[in-house]
């Protein structure tokens, strides 16, 4: 950790995290066209299957939309710390985040990585969780520990976003490591189903930034080994991961800008995933749901408008159930008859409200996480040059 | 016109349009899969290829998401009114806006409409534009009128909506006559073409309403008849109601709910249409935009994020050139060398802008009108009951 004034004084910006030997690194990164450098050599890197030894996070300047002189900067920070560290450039990923189209300040970078290496300490994950803020309001981070075969396997993570996406001042980056060991095929299968119940499931207002990032890295530290889906601990080691990513994910749209409320969006009964998802999504990026929420005001119509217009086919009307909470809201097409608009105001002024939705159509399951839209978040993102 | 008192007391509410014998009416309606009660009666009259012999529209109450009871009370509104004008039902089509997931207050709608037909005028455009008012602040109406063989052509239409939907007070309906005669045939494909680069190419918040409604009737009285594409004033009769179209459809967007600016997205060398519409809505509907423009801000950021994930493939930013009105501010995949930050402020001012965006990918082209999003925004939508 250091204080490299990247973008601002006196503000931790820099971070580097130290794997030991024999460490297992695996990421999944955004789907924007536009990915930023850092993004980029992130990928090559890890394609490369070479060893990782260290990890680099600045904020202040996203390093996006910077053309070659961006890739030049980020692979410059890449080699400085290498040298530091002894290893070639190809062995540290970076990831920045904050101000996209401007510059790196790259001396100033490579001029903190000294104090951020002699920082190293393997408990600072409370200090790296606050070091990668940007517009955040709260460092994230989830911990746990279990018992395997008698021995203690930690799980540990951070996470940093606001906005899905706020270009000028934020991103989403994740970092989870586990003392667990895992092999890298695994890994890779694991990273992509576990972001696909977790990262890939939140959304404030539904865009999607060019630095997206998250990571896990398994250093085998406490001697349990996991090779394959058979294996005795392989359960055990995805539900564990899994927890602390769904956790870390929560944790970002609870600090959405300006959220007042945290919205689960559970779709039942589906035809497939895709529909699923489509239906959450539709109600989760709805301005007009989203601002009702904010006044505390389920507005049925609203979330029926939203399925409507989600682009699932030959929905019948009379299928669908929509519960809030425990409470069953609309039943067979119609508002359901023992509704009480008295209990439903109640409901709604509690912050954290599931909404759940059968379609009546197949078997298929989904859960969105998401956030109400206040005046905040106008305010934050109208003014965040002033 | 009349004021039946369906929601509120002396208040327009009710409007009937009354056609001329030989008028060919056309409709397109809402693709949201809930459609409203009077959008099923509509869309089957229509079909019936009889003739139409009036319109009744009514705010207050959209008879959306009414079940058999919402079916029923359309009927009945057509019953009446066929009864006063001694023709069946059929031959009426009904309207209506307004909140949803409530019954028509059929009696009233009934016992107002003799006043309606009393009131029967042909220069009621005004009155008519106000009484299919809901959350609009301003009635929307466009007329001109041309000479075709030294004779005169009028096309006058009005249309309503504030949110592209709010479905507690809210919906699109546009109503647009001309005294020229257009064949069914060739009337239904032109509203086709008009309603996609009018009322399809609108958005305030992306929601699309359950009630949504456009209609053209072509009533001949002028004389001027036009059987096909080949007819001597089938290109002027065209032009004429896509101007009428656009008119009214930007009318809605310049009334979006506490819309501050009007916006026109144009998306040039799109490899195909669908492309140019994705990335056009992208931006048109990032919330991050929004208000980033309500802030009189541009934030190129942003507009590259919502390029990047609009879900189109294999985009080179270094072919991407943005203008906002006549000023090129990012090109060859960096922003404008003599860029002026102080000249882009200034034209941020204005209350009506323009944003190219030329992908250098193919040919194709599409326009999108939108709105910024503000703070008022927020306060319409989440205090609509208090």
């Amino acid at each position: 950790m250091a204080q490299a004034g990247i973008k601002e004084k006196n503000r931790k910006d820099l971070t580097v995290f130290l794997l030991s030997e024999g460490t297992v690194v695996c990421g999944v990164f955004t789907q924007n066209l536009f990915r930023a450098a850092p993004v980029k050599i992130c990928e090559e890197n890890l394609n490369r299957n070479c060893a990782i030894t260290a990890l680099v996070i600045n904020t202040g300047y996203a390093n996006a939309g910077t053309g070659s002189e961006g890739l030049s900067n980020a692979i410059q920070t890449c080699i400085s710390l290498g040298r530091m560290l002894c290893v070639p450039k190809e062995q540290i990923l970076p990831f920045s985040t904050g101000v996209v189209l401007e510059h790196l300040p790259l001396n100033k970078l490579i001029d903190g990585l000294p104090i951020a290496v002699q920082n190293l300490n393997q408990n600072n994950w409370f200090d790296a969780a606050q070091a990668i803020m940007t517009t955040d309001t709260l460092p994230k981070i989830a911990s746990k520990q279990v018992q395997l075969n008698g021995q203690a396997v930690n799980f540990t993570g951070i996470s940093k976003g606001s906005g899905m996406i706020c270009p000028n001042m934020a991103t989403m980056l994740a970092f989870i490591a586990t003392d667990a060991w895992i092999s890298k095929e695994l890994l890779q299968k694991l990273i992509s189903e576990i972001s696909n119940v977790s990262f890939n499931r939140i959304t404030v207002e539904g865009d999607t930034s060019t630095n997206d990032s998250f990571i896990i890295a398994a250093t085998g530290k406490s001697g349990i080994v996991v090779h394959s889906e058979s294996d005795e601990h392989y359960l055990s080691v995805r539900q564990n991961l899994m927890e602390i990513a769904i956790d870390l994910a929560k944790k970002i749209v609870q600090d959405g800008e300006g959220a007042t409320k945290f919205i689960e969006i559970c779709i039942w009964n589906a035809k497939n995933s895709s529909d699923a998802l489509k239906v959450a999504y539709s109600i989760a990026n709805s301005a007009l749901v989203k601002t009702a929420f904010y006044a505390s005001e389920l507005n049925l119509g609203r979330v029926l408008v939203a399925i409507g217009f989600s682009g699932i086919g030959n929905l019948n009307i009379n299928n669908v159930a929509i519960h809030l909470n425990d409470s069953p809201i609309f039943i067979k097409g119609k508002q359901y008859q023992s509704f009480q608009e008295k209990k439903l105001k109640e409901i709604m002024k509690e912050s954290n409200l599931t909404l759940h939705i059968s379609l009546g159509m197949g078997n298929s399951h989904e859960k969105v996480y998401t956030c109400d839209m206040s005046h905040d978040y106008i305010s934050i993102n109208s003014k965040y040059r002033s």
